[in-house]
């Protein structure tokens, strides 16, 4: 039997979720298109499982262009710094919210079978109220950024019961993983490499940091849930661990323990405590499977490999 | 005493809503500059009282490039029709999500001592439930163009509060007078000019009209009013009246009463009923002041000597 190859679009294919979405899509048998920022050999793009990778803003005419009709798509290209969209707000706009409603609408126009999954995230909530974080919570953005993903996610909602699109959203909470090359991990290592014990905050802050494996393997299952009610997701580990406690893992795994010092500085639109409830993701069948202690010394492993 | 001129800056002052607004502000003493679509000579600008005229995109390199630090800012510029938001939603997006995500910034970054009048539609609340309309009311937009304007909302909200802006919002509902060329009158006119008497809808569609002379004066007022808790006010009447009834007085100036017929035929995004509580309005000391009957008839004289 002859069954054609099922196609997937994934936007941002170059960054950080989108290359561990892109390989685990092509893993599971699709051809994987990829679109967004910045230059990638097709060398390295197919080693994360990008068949062909287009370098260019997601709107219609680069969408158009690569001539696909995705069974798939996962949308996810934008802007990746909350302290980022507060400096630039129209920056972000253009990434977050802009490639959204491209993509959106591309999906309306060109590819209307197809199931996609937009990754919002946590920060829709502003400073919760009550912990575990429930996806039915009030949304009060306090950063530039948040404000922007819940806005994709109305935009999201609206194509999806009036255009009858197959829509589904999750919002992650802090992901971690290898090729992450930037925020507190990325960071801590980058410092603790040079003996620099300095970090910002209070250390009690709580996040749910839901590992890149996890995160990957529910944005796969999103794809099956997408409908035109648009789920919505959490996607967290569902528990909460304080910075100073992860912080203290790295450091160990560095040889250093004991040693890092918060300044106590915070930026406003840090929200202090985040926790998810995951309710909904298990009832899909998904669980977290991996377990930080094992995968924070992995991680400070890839970055001295990577540093070297 | 030498007083510097204060300075206006007019988004899409080209369009109906914008070059009566341009118009209004000259009037009262402001040096206006105009910024958006479409060619315009300096000369017919002028007329309109507009100082200096930009074609071009509203995004951030062209509001730099104008190089002034406005006093007040009324956002006239995004997509006019419903209709064709619904079928080109992208470029609804841009026109009127984007150029108010670049004018929010640029008074973020440029002009953040200015007013912010942002003219939103009576379009965000959809399907009303309850007549007259309060500003309470919940949001839930039927028409692509509808929901865009809700998000800028939202946006222009943030801003106000998070970045300390003076910001005011007017729902505009059912707009006429000269120089509008499109939507119910204009096509009534052109119909009924050449003996074309068939409509669409069933005639007993319940709108809001209000005068562009009433809805300038609002505008002005609502500049008065910006501040950071972004004041939200209807912009109507405050009286609904029926399509089948405006257009026998159209039809009546024509000559021709009696003779409409309605096909019943409907746009999805269409609503049936909509009439505006003003109470907000009227408390800042607004009232409308045009009579509907005369203004007609002024419309259809003026048809008719633009069109001769």
């Amino acid at each position: 039997m002859n069954v054609a190859q099922r196609i997937a679009l994934v936007t941002g294919a170059r960054g950080f979720l989108g290359r561990h979405v892109a390989r685990a899509l092509e893993a599971s048998g699709f051809q994987v298109h990829g679109l967004g920022h910045g230059e990638w050999s097709q060398l390295e793009a197919r080693q994360w499982g990008v068949a062909g990778w287009v370098s260019a803003d997601v709107e219609p005419g680069s969408l158009q262009a690569l001539a696909i009709r995705p069974n798939v798509i996962i949308h996810c290209a934008g802007g990746g710094s909350v302290g980022g969209a507060d400096q630039r707000p129209f920056e972000d706009f253009d990434r977050g919210m802009r490639s959204a409603a491209a993509i959106l609408d591309f999906q309306r126009a060109c590819a209307p079978d197809a199931r996609l999954v937009i990754p919002s995230s946590a920060a829709v909530y502003g400073r919760a109220g009550q912990l575990p974080i429930d996806e039915t919570a009030a949304l009060k953005p306090i950063s530039v950024y948040g404000l922007h993903k819940q806005l994709v996610e109305q935009l999201a909602e609206y194509y999806a019961a009036n255009f009858h699109l197959r829509i589904s959203i999750v919002r992650l909470f802090s992901l971690y993983g290898v090729e992450l090359r930037k925020q507190l991990f990325w960071d801590a290592c980058r410092k603790l490499a040079v003996g620099d014990f300095r970090f910002p905050g209070a250390g009690d802050e709580i996040r749910d940091w839901l590992h890149i494996d996890d995160a990957v393997e529910l944005l796969r299952l999103a794809t099956e849930h997408a409908d035109r009610a648009c789920p919505v997701v959490n996607g967290g580990a569902g528990r909460g661990r304080s910075v100073a406690s992860v912080l203290a893992l790295v450091a160990a795994r560095f040889g250093c323990e004991g040693g890092i010092v918060f300044t106590g500085e915070q930026r406003p639109s840090d929200p202090s405590r985040y926790e998810a409830n995951i309710t909904r993701a298990l009832e899909w069948g998904w669980r977290p499977r991996q377990d930080m202690d094992a995968a924070l010394n992995a991680y400070v492993d890839w970055f001295k490999a990577t540093i070297a």
